[in-house]
């Protein structure tokens, strides 16, 4: 009890169900291990135990997972502040509960799909539940129909995704825009729906870091749950609220979602930044051994040693996750 | 880099084999969570997804284990300082590998077995590779064939276990004997062997919490395996030795594993204590609300919100498990 203030938030219990995968953070490894260190009771439903970088392992069924969550409920366990998920399998179980949904409609990257076809409805039934989304840019574009090429379209998918799925806040993880003979930057964009739907919305830039990392946006959205739980909770009243949706007085810029996105940022940067001078090190060392030794690896083995060196560096980096260093601001889009 | 201090050891990886539970601390879901916040790298392997208190769900099967733990070797990912497991499906996998192996084994508790007869000669054949033992008092009977009821007895099933399993480091995990007149309290016993197979007892010993607490052994192992990483690292040139035993001339008390037990046995007195006043206050809050509302429970109803209120306080209790304030000492037997 003494020890309360270390944390941000106060007692939160969250329910997370992602895939669990042995080595590295990923899935709910990573934003378990990310929300326990801001103070969150997490329980966590493994759809999925996967092998680094492969998609075999151990895989629960829809029934099972259902059956798990039926356990929780048949136990007087479901007191759950929050949720967190991906695609959920047995989502009949959970529709009903009252808690505060934070969806990541894992769906593509890119351009591209990475999962089956028909996920893609099966996400658009689930959104009409959830509090909180947070699609890349074109998963945006997939639940939208919108393409984003310009602020212009920006704005009109997230009005959109607003009035199809009365979907309160709206997190867009990244968007790149084309900004002719700018440095490389990316930004997020995200709103919070007035109580008319209508769209309220900032974006931060941050400076692109020229690495690819995994586990990022389980790590974005694990931080963003906590912060914004906490933004909402330093706003009087607001946690009473349904939805959390702020007072239609409130500015974009000054929503509890906007400074929530401010620190999630912060942490982030630093750790990548932190990550991808560990990996540097890693790699040159390897190198070094390598051209001193008999060890002559083939293209296959120098791509898992560059991939394992590229692990995020969390369990020791835990200090930027608790306390942010905010330099990239909310503005107003 | 900066940040390395916050923790007590090198950065260290540690394979995790144990189960995953969907809510509460025990198994994977607490020993992870401990070794994760104590600065451990952890990658965990998960037999058996399971409902709260019941042996239902997801199970991995012994081929599946070993698919995972090949998928690591695989991927070049095998390079694990320390090994944390119970009974190890699969074992052919990892006994070739070289790393420090702290093997809880889990087979029952006041005199009772609670695996399959099967699991004991499974055991028996797996601790001749481990590193440190955790056994309880039976099951430290059932390794060593020696009925513990005395000083003499206990001396002589530790000397045994050295001497049968060539096993470097034990640490009876709780002792009860027989002290008439004397307020309950609990002992653990550790040794460390000599290079001839001596043993160097030590007990520690610490007032009873009167509570029944799920996953207090997992935490003990998970706590001890950092502790004692930490004790050794902090001895000149032990971490190179093989299975870091400890000089010939180093008093039983004066021992690394005594060191860690100290520090172990404080942050768990001081959690569960915690733990004790908040599920106290949790169910009297419970049967307040019960007295004036419609709600009336059933005796099933009434043991699992107990069992619930008694779930260790583990997230926000994180300064005990990083900050022991060591209050019993570890003494000659």
């Amino acid at each position: 009890m003494s020890e309360v203030s270390e944390f941000p938030i106060p007692e939160t219990h969250v329910l997370a169900v992602a895939s669990h995968v042995v080595y590295g953070y990923v899935g709910n490894t990573m934003a378990t291990f990310v929300m326990q260190s801001l103070g969150c009771e997490v329980s966590s439903i493994n759809t999925v135990q996967l092998r680094y970088g492969q998609a075999k392992g151990t895989r629960a069924t829809a029934s099972e997972i259902s059956d798990l969550y039926q356990g929780l409920r048949d136990s007087y366990l479901d007191s759950f502040d929050m949720m967190l998920s991906g695609y959920l399998p047995g989502a009949a179980a959970v529709e009903a509960v009252a808690f505060f949904w934070v969806l990541d409609p894992v769906m593509g990257d890119n351009g591209k799909l990475y999962v089956a076809e028909d996920v893609v409805p099966a996400y658009k039934a689930l959104i009409k539940d959830a509090d909180l989304i947070l699609p890349n840019q074109f998963e945006a574009e997939t639940l939208s129909g919108v393409k984003i090429v310009d602020m212009d379209s920006l704005k009109l998918a997230i009005s959109t995704l607003h009035e199809t799925y009365h979907v309160p806040h709206i997190m867009i993880t990244s968007i790149t825009l084309p900004t002719p003979g700018a440095t490389a930057s990316l930004a997020v964009v995200g709103s919070t729906a007035t109580t008319n739907s209508e769209p309220r919305m900032f974006s931060i830039r941050i400076p692109a870091i020229d690495c690819f990392f995994s586990g990022t946006g389980d790590m974005f959205a694990a931080l963003l749950l906590v912060r914004f739980r906490e933004a909402v909770f330093n706003t009087p009243g607001l946690s009473e609220t349904d939805a959390w949706r702020s007072d239609n007085d409130v500015k974009a810029t000054e929503l509890p979602l906007a400074q929530a996105a401010e620190k999630v940022l912060a942490s982030m940067h630093a750790v990548l930044t932190k990550t991808k001078e560990s990996r540097d090190l890693e790699l040159e060392l390897y190198k070094k051994k390598r051209a001193t030794g008999t060890d002559t690896p083939d293209g296959k083995k120098m791509k898992l040693v560059t991939s394992k060196a590229t692990e995020v560096r969390l369990v020791r980096n835990l200090g930027s996750l608790k306390n942010p260093n905010v330099q990239f601001r909310a503005e107003d889009v």
